[in-house]
């Protein structure tokens, strides 16, 4: 493969990105997954600015991970609420999370502890492949050039 | 709970991005697992000023996910590679690959196929709970605020 030959559009990590590479999208989502809906709740809790609120809250829209739901009609309201796409990040998020409880740790008390519904215990997130079960890592998974099906 | 309580250095989330949370970075730790060591590939490769990628891997130097190794002496030369704690983030972008991949569909093909070492086969990427083997979602997993072990 030669490098250069890596458009962007074509890698889905670049494609992922252009949906949640941004560290205030990826809070938002985290609010969204905690039960926040509304924008005044959105901005107390992650002391943005509206401007760049509205921002993120646009693009999570247009990108069909938030939808907004009208829930007030007289001023007009609407709350935003996670796609099925949207919810589908939520691994993503917890992923994220599980490597950063082993690697960036702190003194501090977690705010709140991520926990199975059935068992009411916290998780420890593990990547594994569908098809074989096996954990996926570095040692496991490598990039290989695609090529394509011949004719 | 209440949502001012949650300080960010407190969030897991919040620390994790606070390490890989801008889309050069996570594209720097994608080239890193593709291979990519040296400076001038990788800003071939992405595009980027030169000041913006020095940026991002003395970042990723400081925050231990990258370290630097000389490879030549005179002139000074040096490339960058994935130290255990960069390495474990593998999964993270595996997890964005596979979300991607469902729901951020392209017409192009892709430049790589992640498959297995052991089959050969194309990874289908799943978060499960270590401990139970459940599949960790929006469904199976809630926030449950920390409380503080009693005296």
């Amino acid at each position: 493969m030669r490098w250069n030959e890596l458009n962007e559009e074509a890698c889905p990590l670049a494609r992922g990105l252009s949906v949640i590479g941004d560290r205030w999208t990826m809070l938002v989502l985290r609010d969204c997954f905690l039960g926040v809906r509304r924008f005044d709740q959105f901005q107390e809790r992650l002391g943005i600015t509206r401007h760049v609120l509205a921002d993120r809250l646009r693009k999570l829209e247009a990108k069909g991970v938030l939808r907004r739901e009208p829930y007030q009609a007289n001023p007009p309201r609407h709350e935003y609420r996670l796609t099925e796409k949207g919810k589908a990040l939520y691994p993503v998020l917890l992923s994220l999370i599980g490597w950063a409880n082993h690697h960036v740790p702190t003194e501090a008390p977690p705010p709140y502890d991520l926990v199975s519904r059935e068992t009411g215990q916290p998780i420890e997130p593990v990547l594994i492949d569908d098809r074989t079960g096996t954990r996926l890592n570095h040692r496991t998974v490598y990039a290989r050039p695609h090529e394509d099906d011949p004719g």
